[in-house]
């Protein structure tokens, strides 16, 4: 039995989905779009979820769309429709309530490029490497320069768009693709680290707090802290911060009541 | 006699304001933003005002949100006037006729992040660190992504928000937090080089300049280059600039009138 | 016969406009704005562009506006009427269908720095300078801001406006103004470079994304989004990109027809 997304969830609430399409880079066809975002609003409606991590299984991460499949229904309607349930997934891991992390071993490229932006954080092997390369085969990566020029200053964006080429893991950590680069044989401690920080956070504050980010990021100046003023000031009527605040005034560590 | 903000003027239009509450790590209480907020009002009704450097005594430069008076008073209303009692003070920094400079020789944490973030200019001593810790006594810090998130690229900030990890000072200016780091016993030379270049300059120009940065940020395009092409066409009109060019076709330093 | 702009097409519709008033380190003077947007209409109306290079004669790349012709007629509207006039070249650069690059290879000043800015590429020499320096003749660089501020983080935009300072390229670089640095011998073969990696792409791709990737940056993510899924699903029905996806299926390079 071979499913396209392998799901799995440890006691403390990690959520790890693999893209499961080795033979094909782990390409995003219709099927593996549906069992992602199928999994996705599973996530979100588990009240112990802390964080997700998506990987790649073989030799790729993921690259992009499937081009056999697309090619096989040449309607505008279909592609329509694969784009916005690509979209969907997208905007599922901006929207899911708990952090979200790339762990990249290898290729990135066109919509598997866009799904390392979309991430909130990403953690990449030295192995990895990144292309909007849409642009070789005719196709300009659109969706994909959506979230890639979020991430990236956009002369370095409109130029791996214009042009298809490849950057290295250390080149997309200095740009601001990726946080972390690590040696191929690191990548899982690495992943681990991330994740056992963020575990160790109040889970409260952490929801709040991704809700919180992308909504400001979105809004002019004025109103950003307007919004923010008022999660911060919720935030602080939550058990835990209570706790949290008490602990560190009694410097000990706070002892949070999870979910 | 001890007060929460210790504020000078030199002759020449700089103000300087020192955060001093060593004792507390010149943490953002209530009557420390109610002091700041007068002080910053007082520098805009000074038509004289050149530059603005804001420091912090002792040990560390700002350390964020008083959680022992937070703690004292528990009421939702109370946490929402205190978040925009230090909005007020932020956006009061960003609404001043002239450049705010951060000088930023310790920690600066959670809402003392905030403060570099908000201010126009920022120099630190490589002894300077950075964080949006927040997160590590259950508070995420929403107020200060804001900030943050306007002078760092996105998935930094984040990571930052949900980890609570530091930065040092090098990678606060890789990043684009601060513009300078200089060795601690050059902090003030840099700091005095910074607001030396600023109050040469005609100050009209700065003060259009200034106003016009900030609210070019936060419109699309067009919109930001009709503001600036009649903010340029005005600052032609100004004496000083036709002084300027004239002093510059004649190849002799220019003599501004001050107000 | 001396022209403002030098106009060269090759045959596969790469167009190369030269600043050409090398004894006034190509000021942006009233003909010269005239005569570069009457060149830039002309190549949009150019079915077979493929690319725009502009560079500049003699030392400089561009010094800005021309002082001495702006001192001669000192009207408000007279400045009123040279801004638009230059928004409007800036603008058309970004309206253009094809591609533009700044070929820098000396100093880039004030509005010269913004026409850097306002390329969707850049490729300089080591000998190539930028600075934002109205301010140093009493004249806060307004509209060059607004594509400052859009290539290079808010901290350091700011300190370049307000101090005037020069970057060199390699700064350039690092900060996301320009994407390449070459030395000056290989300055061309970069350039060259760059314009075969585009020319070789599918012309209407390219078209469909230069166009959707400025309209998507001014817009909220999810209508980004909206907006990338259609261009892309139309890209999708192009002959060229069927053939492109066709020829990476088959494991042979496309054949792209040509307008």
């Amino acid at each position: 039995m071979s499913e396209a997304i392998l799901s799995t969830r440890t006691a403390e609430g990690r959520h790890d989905l693999v893209l499961n399409r080795p033979d094909k880079f782990n390409a995003l066809s219709e099927s593996v779009l549906a069992a992602l975002k199928a999994e996705l609003s599973h996530i979100a409606a588990d009240d112990g979820a802390r964080v997700v991590v998506i990987s790649g299984a073989g030799k790729a991460f993921c690259a992009g769309h499937d081009l056999a499949e697309m090619q096989a229904d040449r309607r505008l309607d279909a592609y329509r429709q694969l784009f916005a349930a690509c979209t969907e997934v997208m905007e599922a891991i901006t929207a899911l309530p708990v952090p979200v992390i790339a762990r990249v071993h290898g290729v990135a490229t066109a919509a598997g490029c866009q799904l390392v932006g979309a991430c909130d954080l990403a953690v990449a092997s030295e192995t990895a490497r990144f292309a909007v390369s849409g642009i070789n085969v005719g196709l300009f990566c659109s969706t994909p320069a959506v979230a890639l020029s979020r991430n990236v200053p956009a002369k370095r964006a409109f130029e791996m768009l214009v042009t298809g080429k490849f950057i290295d893991a250390r080149t997309a950590a200095d740009w601001g693709l990726v946080n972390t680069v690590a040696a191929p044989e690191d990548l899982d401690v690495a992943v681990d680290d991330l994740v056992a920080t963020i575990v160790a956070k109040n889970p409260d504050a952490i929801r709040r707090g991704k809700a919180l980010f992308h909504a400001q990021r979105e809004r002019p100046r004025r109103e950003a802290y307007d919004l923010a003023c008022e999660v911060m000031a919720q935030n602080m009527m939550d058990e835990n911060t209570d706790e949290g605040i008490n602990a560190f005034l009694e410097k000990r560590p706070p002892v949070w009541r999870k979910n």
